[in-house]
């Protein structure tokens, strides 16, 4: 599959967003014309209601559930917070006793934010901590369950190291103590193989644009049975799950790049070579560079790499102007004063954590480019290291 | 400004969504390479950024604000949600002996749905009810409203028959009492014109998808100075007031068609002269037929009519096979046995209600089309007039 690329730069920021598919441009054309609207009986209505059932199920089949099992969002934020502030004002109320909500030190803020609103409503967060390896401490996630937990809420991967958690493992601890578990599996889509009703989560998100298609368009798997209460309430659509007009558009180009998920994946195996080597040239060129999470799984396209005596934003800024896109922690970080929380988890301290870029991989990504990349890269960290001034400045923070 | 029709179609249903703007077919393939996140610090990042923020510059133009004062939403359904959440979760708690809510009897459920789950945590709602001609009782507004009231929430014109509030006033009451108002104005934005700042709302909600724009995209205006809690928390995003990767095509879109608004308006002078036309006709040809709403102000165009003996629904189903796609009250009553909530507030019993279709015109509905329309809904009006069958199964009801 061609992504839509400015072949005048080299974008190695998949994790942020990725290029949409190329035929999608092609396709969007075909389908703008139909705009009706789902909910309405007349043929206009009935067309986008097929094309937008026909996007479910080519989702569904890719990762693994029923269709009716999908409600379609805005985007993996609101369907992490559609599970999350569903869950408990459905289940809560039923069961109040239990009041603990498990989370790795890791999560995205989309699910760290909803969770830790509700501290203020009589919830106790659990963090589980993560290795300098970016691995998930299971005895301390196995002790800090209990017929307390409410809810565990893990992460499939995580988006600025691209560590990867043993979700099957984690949903079978949580299920035993009676506990709902939440998975944000927006990086893995695209990404790595798994099928939903294998791994057995309650609910899952999952975001269109990590995965070649459109921004505002979004999925929360709901395995059957289960009804968290309504985020955005109104009409009846989705199954009275997620009230306002569908996203039609969104939603069939989500559905036909899922249809070319196998595809994908299959390209996606060439990634990790390249990654490997791209780590390998760094860490031989820059003494001291270290690669975050390398020895945890992880997955095949994300590099957090930590290099020494140079402010990432500086090294970002500088590769920007020759064309080079790459991101510094997560996009939400960037501007912000603040380094990136994951980091920190990992045991990095502010100045180490401020020393960390991030460069993922996608399809559109070839060789030539990224040694065109590493080449430069070297050369940057070398000029910004040896001036004097970028020291002085360093220490004044 | 032209937009997208089927020629084999004539569609009368603008008021449950409008065709895209043709030129938006164009502009998509310009602003598709445009995909990158607007978080991200790098190029991708700043384009993205920058074609995001001129569409909120456009908009906040037309519609008589500050940019800053816009937080775009999936929809018209997130930013009443939003709004209405929003207040209650930041403001209730400082003040609870503001415990009442008005809302009018005839809101869009994704107004009155999130208000009347309020209800559970301690706020009592207050219906102002509507006159037959669907005019708002101002006196019954006025002696509700008082130091008890937390929330005015009034739509600007109704989706159904199109009826328009005055706002004006309505937000001058609530403000003397030290109530909020919030507006749904999604059906009043390129039908009339409005300046946010002069009409004094502390929030509205509009939606892109009735505005010959692309679905899943919305906007909640939040007067400067109000910070209403999240509906979607995470990353800082829309300043920190909505958390989620921005719909930047989307709102491009939204904003480029808002930048044609006033020649949206200018056009739309054209259809209250062929509303009105179309209104005799149906009168003067059948016998018993009515305008809902006719006498009270109205959007010029929109027509809610009760034609006796006929199910709306079969009505539609049949002109449906002829080329015509109209409505039976709102789409999200689509399918569903009950009849529309907002007929029945007006005064009509269920049967009468039944009976109703709602014809909405807009840019891109002309003379010629709407003629040949007349004739075949007459004809086929008469006809299941005539079916004893028809009869005898309203009857069995």
């Amino acid at each position: 599959m061609r992504v839509l690329l400015d072949k005048r730069r080299v974008y190695l920021d998949y994790n942020a967003t990725t290029p949409p598919a190329e035929f999608l441009n092609r396709q969007i054309q075909e389908w703008l014309p139909l705009w009706g609207n789902p909910s309405s009986v007349h043929q206009n209505g009935q067309k986008a209601r097929s094309l937008f059932w026909s996007a479910k199920v080519h989702l569904a089949k890719f990762i693994g559930c029923h269709p009716l099992e999908l409600i379609a969002t805005s985007g993996g934020s609101e369907a992490n917070n559609m599970a999350i502030r569903g869950l408990y004002e459905k289940y809560f109320l039923q069961d109040s006793k239990r009041n603990e909500i498990i989370i790795s030190a890791v999560e995205h803020p989309s699910v760290k934010s909803p969770i830790e609103s509700l501290k203020a409503k009589g919830m106790k967060i659990r963090y589980i901590p993560v290795s300098m390896q970016g691995e998930l401490d299971l005895s301390v996630y196995e002790s800090t369950l209990s017929d307390k937990t409410f809810l565990a809420s893990i992460m499939y991967a995580n988006n600025e190291t691209g560590n990867l958690f043993p979700v099957s493992r984690l949903v079978k601890m949580a299920h035993k103590v009676g506990a709902f578990f939440h998975c944000d599996a927006v990086q893995a889509l695209g990404k790595i193989h798994f099928n939903l009703h294998k791994l057995g989560v309650d609910t899952a998100s999952f975001s269109a644009h990590k995965f070649y298609s459109l921004k505002g368009t979004g999925v929360l798997y709901c395995r059957k049975g289960l009804l968290p209460d309504n985020l955005i309430r109104g009409g009846p659509q989705e199954r009275n799950r997620r009230a306002g007009t569908e996203n039609v558009l969104g939603m069939a180009c989500f559905g036909a790049v899922a249809q070319r998920g196998e595809e994908i994946l299959r390209q996606f195996q060439g990634i990790g070579k390249l990654r490997d080597k791209m780590e390998q040239h760094i860490l031989s060129h820059i003494g001291g560079a270290k690669v975050l999470g390398q020895k945890g799984q992880r997955l095949y396209n994300t590099s957090c790499i930590y290099i020494p005596g140079v402010q990432g934003e500086t090294l970002l800024m500088n590769m920007d102007l020759k064309g080079y896109s790459f991101s510094v922690g997560s996009a939400c970080h960037s501007g912000s004063l603040n380094p990136s929380g994951v980091l920190i988890a990992m045991g990095l301290n502010e100045e180490e954590a401020r020393s960390a870029i991030r460069i993922s991989l996608g399809l559109g990504v070839f060789k030539e480019e990224l040694d065109r990349f590493l080449s430069d890269l070297i050369d940057s960290i070398k000029r910004i290291q040896s001036f004097p001034q970028n020291q002085n400045f360093q220490n004044e923070l």
